[in-house]
């Protein structure tokens, strides 16, 4: 049984020599907002000169792959277009595999539109779309739904609106219309505010349609399936770094990868702490227990 | 067992004879947007004229309840301001048993905000509140919280903002200030489109705030508690008549009252007959499966 175990000089060099693979999440792991966390880069460089393969795999769907391969450039971290798995990308991914040929409709930002564009994937743009007036004056008449529309693919968005979660849920009456999530983060905690996550648009989309959506991003194992039928990794030399027991934990427990937690992110030392004493008593929490836990990722640097 | 029986003359007798207090849901029962649903107005006057006692119950909180009353002048109910119950008025109440004197963060529309201005309730106001340009760009620094804020009601909001969604659940961070909802419909089903209810709204300020709201609307029993309180209403001689078995038949099965649903509405015929059948083997869903169903509010009139 995982038991979040500190990750002292012992664990660290075991973990180092028993793996060959790092999987980082980015938010709360290698930076917040515009700033590097502590020897991040400095890890994340270290241990590709050592050898180990490294991919930065995250549930934001704000950026395209090539404008995260910039921000690791101006952040010192070495890194290429194919160590990012973002779900903006993996949506385009999902899309292609099932030759699909019709319209998106998106709730989301330019990093969706821009991956899709790229793909050759269509889709209605992004940007504000806001009601004018009371939506009880009139019947809604001047609502346009448009035909060709075989998808809604629902992502970060700070322009959710009325209006787009209407059109989102008006087409997902059809249910040939699919209906995709990049993630269900709930949100980022920061320290004057609460900053809603992607999971708060993708359920009102899902309360107000009636449907659920296939998710993209972590928890979901696709993530890292995407990864290995790429890359032949080997789940028990992997190690899935993350500062989110609900997404990067669970997804890396899940597939049978190593885990550890880092607490610069969402989950707090409380938080890890009540987590391992509730899932002695429900089984149900157990895939977000991480097998180690440390303070930052920058506590691995005197090892490499 | 409730098994949604179909309400012929006998039946309607019956009901008749052994109530002598009506309670309608309006939207889908006694009007559907600006127009009345056939003979609704003539079976609500007539209905009076016979000296049952009758109050319309709705979850919308768009409106006042003075705005209720012109309402149902125009469409030929009467009705005065005392027969109205709405979340509005119902939210207005609650704050004022709790001798709540602070402020109120209002994700809602002028139903709410003119009910707390009548009652001197301090609110923050409605209308549009979206962000400017990416949210990722800054730090959100130029966010500014109210402190004397004491509680968020979110009730329909057709300018819900991503904006809105932020302020609403940094202020429930404060575990002291309280969240109020006025309902959870997930959405009013029209031929072309769907419309996003209020449960859309408050589920995605519980899903980025961590918290759950405290519901004043159907299918809350106290709708009809507030109301035994003021007219010593009798429970097993009181109908509830609704459209939408989810809210309003589950209020009325779960106060003790007699229930009828209309099928003018939410509740189609085919989701009544699916319920009827799976309530049979999960009796969670049994409080929404209605004593009575009738296609629509009319068929009362030959009877009256």
């Amino acid at each position: 049984m995982r038991q979040a175990v500190p990750l002292d000089c012992e664990k660290a060099k075991a973990l180092l020599q028993s793996t060959d693979t790092f999987l980082f999440d980015c938010d709360g792991v290698l930076w917040n907002g515009g700033d590097v966390i502590k020897d991040a880069n400095a890890v994340v460089n270290k241990l590709q000169e050592l050898g180990k393969k490294v991919f930065l795999v995250t549930n934001n769907s704000t950026k395209t792959r090539d404008e995260y391969v910039a921000k690791c450039a101006k952040l010192g971290f070495n890194c290429n277009e194919p160590q990012v798995i973002s779900t903006s990308y993996l949506t385009v991914q999902y899309l292609k595999s099932l030759h699909f040929d019709k319209k998106v409709y998106l709730v989301g930002s330019s990093g969706l539109s821009r991956e899709m564009d790229a793909a050759g994937i269509r889709h209605l743009g992004e940007g504000p779309d806001v009601m004018e007036g009371n939506v009880f004056d009139g019947r809604l008449d001047h609502i346009r739904l448009d035909p060709e529309v075989g998808a809604v693919v629902v992502g970060f968005d700070s322009h959710i609106s009325f209006n787009k979660i209407l059109k989102a849920s008006s087409y997902l009456k059809n249910p040939d219309v699919l209906f995709i999530a990049t993630n269900r983060d709930e949100r980022f905690p920061m320290e004057h505010i609460v900053c809603p996550g992607t999971g708060t648009m993708v359920t009102a989309v899902a309360v107000a349609s009636g449907r659920e959506p296939t998710i993209m991003g972590k928890p979901s194992r696709e993530v890292f399936e995407a990864l290995r039928r790429q890359h032949g990794l080997d789940p028990a030399r992997t190690v899935m770094v993350g500062d989110n027991c609900k997404t990067d934990i669970t997804m890396g427990n899940v597939c049978g990868l190593r885990t550890l937690a880092v607490l610069t992110g969402v989950t707090t030392r409380a938080d890890l702490e009540r987590l391992v004493a509730d899932s002695a008593a429900d089984g149900a929490l157990a895939p977000q227990v991480p097998e180690l836990v440390a303070p930052q990722i920058g506590d691995l640097l005197p090892f490499l």
